[in-house]
């Protein structure tokens, strides 16, 4: 199972008074994380909403609390593709610390036009380059 | 239906480059509406932590994006509970603009010791208060 | 001296690990200030921008720190305007808690135009409207 | 002329809807680059906190903003330090992209203890690390 894999530090901005990280800042660990993923097969946000007028915007996250993570922490993101549909796939993330499992997120995502925001079917070439992370 | 409401509007730092509101700060409106409904029973975080040494924390919250919120938006932030359970609930959150309803939120809370982070059973003082969000 | 007085609680997402605010949120109070004194004027950020293709940038910022602010604290933002110029202003912030001083912030704007972001003179109008607060 | 450097992406989530990058994020760029200086010198802020019972508190900054950044951008984050005295120093760092300079910050740091936030006089042996960077 291939999986891709990128690493953040926490720092003060990431948590809170309750001395762990805050919560919605899981969802920035795990943007990021899928953010270098498509940067990876070399669809970088910008160019992909300029030269194909393609976004993907998030339809759905569920996410579960395992553990908490604090300050000084290196976190790993761990992100794998699966349910490839013809305008959508599901992006599947482990936030852990070394082999400790903090979060889980499952984050549905939409092809849709930049000019309407109308779901598309995505291009053959992205969804062949996604199977790399299935 | 008796429900929880208050309201905020969308500044700057809500917003990203893709001209509406970001993903992860739903979750931010939605604690502070989670955090008013408690303020409203009598219980402020941190006088629950300090007097009752308990503390509410989020096992796992599910987020359906319905539509964008922009820039300077009013958004109103609507929350009842439901599942009351020995140690447990879930609060049911509505983010809406006027009737557009914006995001969907699932929160599921388990109240903790602060000493250890193991689940305790809710006073049930506590448990009757939220009858009056249910 | 006319001050523009705005109210905001300070929730869990305001604070870090050392229990207090964290010292980039007095920008994001300071931000919501400026914004509702613009607004009050009749100048919101997005009509600003659509229907005269002007916005107000921040060109430089100095922050003192007094005292820290805390969860469930209730701050507020005065503002004021001083050294009205062609193109650029002054505003003078000072965010308190009842009449502790936590945070006095100085922010320098200048009035540029949306189209290349070079400076412009500044309408009457609105440097008229500004005397309110000065 | 030595100084501590290190890189961080731009994401949305450091965004704004002007569509560049929000102008209190730059003080989170800034502190984790201070946040690195630190542990390169071996100072961690939990550790300090822990074994010395002491902590860096910021006292003023003062922040210029040249050009905006961008989604997608790589900054990297320059950081020297100035003035250092019995119980303060100043941090001075500029933000840039590639040899652009984007924004500069001054950032005046007080070591206090953690019992009562008094300042006390920095231990020898951090005043001789900070030579590094001077």
């Amino acid at each position: 199972m291939s999986k891709h894999k990128v690493d953040y530090r926490v720092y003060y901005e990431d948590t809170d008074a309750g001395g762990v990280v805050y919560y919605a800042r899981y969802l920035h660990f795990a943007e990021r994380g899928r953010t270098e993923l498509l940067r990876d097969l070399g669809y970088e946000n910008q160019k992909l909403h300029d030269e194909q007028g393609l976004v993907f915007v998030v339809r759905n996250v569920d996410i579960h609390f395992i553990k908490p993570a604090r300050l000084d922490d290196m976190l790993s993101v761990h992100t794998s593709i699966s349910e490839i549909k013809n305008s959508s796939f599901v992006m599947n993330q482990h936030i852990m610390r070394g082999d400790v499992f903090i979060t889980d997120i499952n984050v549905l995502l939409v092809c849709v036009e930049v000019k309407d925001f109308k779901p598309v079917r995505m291009p053959a070439v992205i969804k062949e380059a996604f199977l790399k992370y299935q």
